[in-house]
């Protein structure tokens, strides 16, 4: 064993462990002992370690939810990261965000299956996504309840983030019920939408329009300022990211865009995604976490993990696992401070002016 | 064999006819061949003739561009179908749009490989997209002359039509070169983005924001109005998608919008999609064609295929193929004619208001 | 909500239950939360009461094991499911018998990356599996071990359970350690390995044959007759299949074979498969269940699930639950018998003869 | 332009040049333009370049062939390949080989679609392979034929190898019709099929074992031992995968075991793989070339690429490209000759012994 010793390779330092069967588990010791096993349970457990570095860290934490969480029954775990600050800016696309209201209204979404018959379900005027399943006229009145808010409104654009964070205190006001906007409003924790226009939010929005041609007017390059505003305003951020899609670019852009204003900004120095898309066919979903650092996205020294599986599967463990272990990091964060209810976004007190100046 | 004919079941019809290796076959006997094989190959040859059907129809086609084409040498692809009308309108991310000016403004794409050090690319300031490369300072001076532009342009929303337009007629003055903003310029297309703000032509737009507050606003609600207006003028529209993202829902929901206007819209009646994503895992990018059909996004007597492959795999030989055989379509097309030039889009001559009333 | 109660579509019976985050949940209790979310989260809390089933039914339970499972930390979860026949038969890839017979043997696989550079491996005669790494030299060794044992055997040909009953007694004796081979000895659990000469125990096999010529012959063919003998031995079976590969057709071709002995047989009662591979591209690794039932390898009123997920990650969390949860289930099975060290596989007491007759 | 030229990168050598469509392009016309643009269509550019260059070269050339290859219309390309001797060894699943065989006795494969009922199937006896039919009657008719076959063979074991000449022998005579088996019997090409008692051809050789137990002894050992002096039979060896699978691995470990043999093998000097599968899995099928070179199975020198595509879809065009390209380099190959007629390989007039020595 000495000779053993002696001839290991520099490469052979440290021996993967089989992973163990033990009846009454908890969710954080299956994670503990993935740690040492390969592949994408490695990459799981990896997760873990690097959002507590993240939350132990003064890195302001971005988080990137694409792909059909709300619906597949992930919104009360992004609402409670949301609640108890995991995360401190949340980047979505509009339809996690519209189904996230659709439940937060009382409305459900079902099980269904792959297999069903789609002819079926459009007579009865079901939609479908994949294995769930929502009632096209449910919907439809969504889009009319959002119509009515945006008529509501004062008439001026609005950024994404402004004008979520008062559908989420409009929706808090009328049900009182936990969900991904209502948490926002709460916490006061941003929310950006880079593509509201491709999601029923902005057809709800585009309906209004259709009423009063004054109203519906959203200001999605406020939104890029205020979220490179963000970036410069500590001295590090992270990113985690669900799903890919516009959320995850969106938010490595705010880290480019930042330098626009502050040459000192060095990309994300730490960063989590979990994504079912692959490298090889060059979109920005799929792409790389070592690509992200050639732009600058991620620094060259960012700790980082790509978990390459489906968030429904991926993200009950992890966080049932991370709730577990996290309580005193979250305690003791040191976190950025937002009042989003105004037109100007309010970072640790300092109001971000339209016409932004150096940081 | 008497007995093999009776016996034979109703499922086997038509055999699968073996691929012929023969010396110097066009692109279209390929295509032609592949009709009769299984899996992706039969898939993209159906894709083709879908295609002619499509041109063969009063449809008003939409496609979708997703994914880094034009850094990947698709967009003199998209710029061809735009110019000789194989397509009506196009919806595009930004970075297809970004990465096409760019070209067109005379920079270059560069040839790399996804294992190039990405530290070592970084500290050349050279952007890598999997197997291809770029150059920072180049990307900055875009997104300069982009915020140029930017406020050379009145004071008002702009959809993203219409800014779109404007970009390409200024690209087109500046240049005289083909791309993908200039032919859609020249051919009166119209372009929408509706991710606009995610990406480098969001950048420029909030960089000119930076240096004037009233500059830079984009009218994304507008532009679902507009789609959705577009989808009644017609009685029927088809869907080319490539690659997924917002461009292939925001597709599908100008059908489910334009329902809003107009209670005969029944889906999309042509849909043809070659996407890398798979629908297990929920996200709109993979979905199903079938699952459009269950929310009336396409009709359920609608032609349809789904290609499974890389869009610069998949491209280069349906578009060489369809070219070869499609003039005569395309020169008897009855199509759609926009003026995209204005505020308000004309369509056929007739102007789509702000407040738009029944079609 | 009682127009609602008697609007609701039939489709619309069972809501998602979005997951709720709470501290210091067992792996049982985040499987069970799982159960009422979407996508591949809901199929692996499927596979979990679909396993359960299986274990309360008389059926015999089948499991499949292709992709580096045992190089990545599952071989105990495996040497597990063997001990307490949660599973009665084995069918595997030869790398993962030879990756557990190397950690058996008191080698190991190390934590790597995939970034690591192989040039610089290769020289320091590193193997590299994606992110895990072994010792080449300890590789040889394996190799002559095996090839010292074959030719300790009497000459003849083994079927491929024979010959692995006796590796595994074999390692067994020398190492009293556990794995998957010497769990199976001494459980008496027959493993097949359809492709063992795809493998490095066939390598050690082709040694042994080149130090004496009449070394080293397996009856690959035998094993088909023994595997379609065990189908035929009780009313019903059922499928695991971890990562596709041989293993998986193997088990389904045991049942199709079976039909030939005694055309009762009706096809796989159960299946859970974990995958990654989709059906799209025509290969049996990703092939459907649904696709099973019209050949017969499963039955049409089997209960079934595809998790589509990397093993690795899929795997930990099943197990951990299924193992809280099966205790009764395991104590009360009614499980078929083997009797597996002899030439002959001796089923519940019955000795399957060479040349089979009916059932 | 001067300043540019002196500032540009080492990084940024070689634009990406946009494919242009032109009507009337020959597939090597498309797939010559296809060189200059990025992802998977390069790579499948860069495929042809790599195949052009094994047959100018020394190299005995290896193919693997997974997948539903034969069943989806490619078994007529693999015949042409083994026909001109564009490979000179090919390695398959069993699966190819008998839905080749069905063909070649005047059976077909049928079009069909994912989307059909498989419960309606199973009822007609009709097998599905995706969107491809087949009739469960005539593959029952097969397999007897097969048996019927095997029952006429000397009793003694034989090699894959051998095994399969004899059955392209006895198919050949029987029915004068080209396709895989009858053109490498009558090319003198070997087939080595090493997962072969996982596949319809295994169960023909294990009911030929029912009738009689002395029947079907297949030595899939002796295989390996065939491959690896295959390759050392030449200085230079290279590898053409087809989907992945077992002949992957066994074409890597021919090169592996041959070190067995000779120490100057040094792994394959080219590689290409068309597959679908992804690396981040840890499977074999999926793993990149880069991690083959760490295991010696690839030269660090070798030229390789790896096409992430359906071979459906990829190999129509680039075997119409590269016939179109490479007859004089066929004409002037040296290539290995094979007399694959006996029980032991002749190789370039060579026996091989039972027990091997020194190359």
């Amino acid at each position: 064993m000495q000779r053993m010793g002696r001839r290991r390779s520099r490469f052979l330092r440290k021996p993967i462990e089989p992973f163990a069967v033990t009846a009454g588990l908890t969710a954080d010791d299956v994670l503990a002992r993935m740690e040492r096993i390969s592949f994408q349970g490695r990459n799981l457990a990896t997760a873990r370690r690097i959002w507590e570095k993240m939350l132990g860290s003064d890195a302001t934490i971005f988080m990137g939810a694409a792909g059909a969480l709300s619906a597949g029954g992930m919104r009360l775990i992004i609402a409670h990261l949301i609640e108890h600050r995991y995360i401190d800016v949340l980047v979505s696309t509009g339809a996690n965000l519209y189904h996230d209201l659709h439940e937060t209204r009382g409305r459900r979404h079902f099980l269904g299956s792959p297999q069903l018959d789609d002819a079926a379900l459009a007579a009865e005027r079901i939609d479908r996504v994949y294995d769930t399943l929502a009632s096209e006229d449910e919907f439809c009145k969504n889009d009319e309840w959002i119509a009515a808010f945006v008529l509501k409104l004062e008439r001026r654009p609005y950024t994404t983030r402004e004008f979520l964070y008062k559908l989420g205190e409009y929706l808090w006001k009328e049900t009182e019920h936990v969900g991904i906007l209502t948490a926002a409003y709460r916490a006061n924790v941003p929310i950006f939408c880079p593509a509201i226009s491709d999601s029923s939010i902005g057809m709800g929005l585009s309906q209004a329009r259709h009423r009063d041609q004054t109203a519906g007017y959203i200001d999605v390059i406020g939104d890029i300022v205020e979220s490179a505003n963000i970036v410069i305003r500590k001295p590090s951020t992270a990113t985690i990211v669900l799903g890919g899609g516009t959320p995850k670019n969106f938010i490595n852009q705010a880290s480019v865009q930042a330098e626009f204003y502050d040459d000192r900004v060095g990309g994300h120095k730490y960063a989590i995604q979990i994504v079912t898309d692959v490298p090889h066919f060059g979109g920005a979903s799929g792409s790389s976490l070592e690509e992200a650092q050639s732009w600058g996205k991620l620094s060259i020294e960012s700790e980082k993990v790509t978990v390459q599986a489906d968030v429904t599967l991926a993200m009950p463990i992890l966080i049932s696992a991370l709730s577990t272990t996290v309580g005193d990091a979250l305690a003791k964060r040191k976190r950025i401070e937002f009042d989003v209810s105004g037109r100007h976004l309010v970072v640790n007190g300092h109001v971000l002016p339209d016409r932004y100046l150096e940081s």
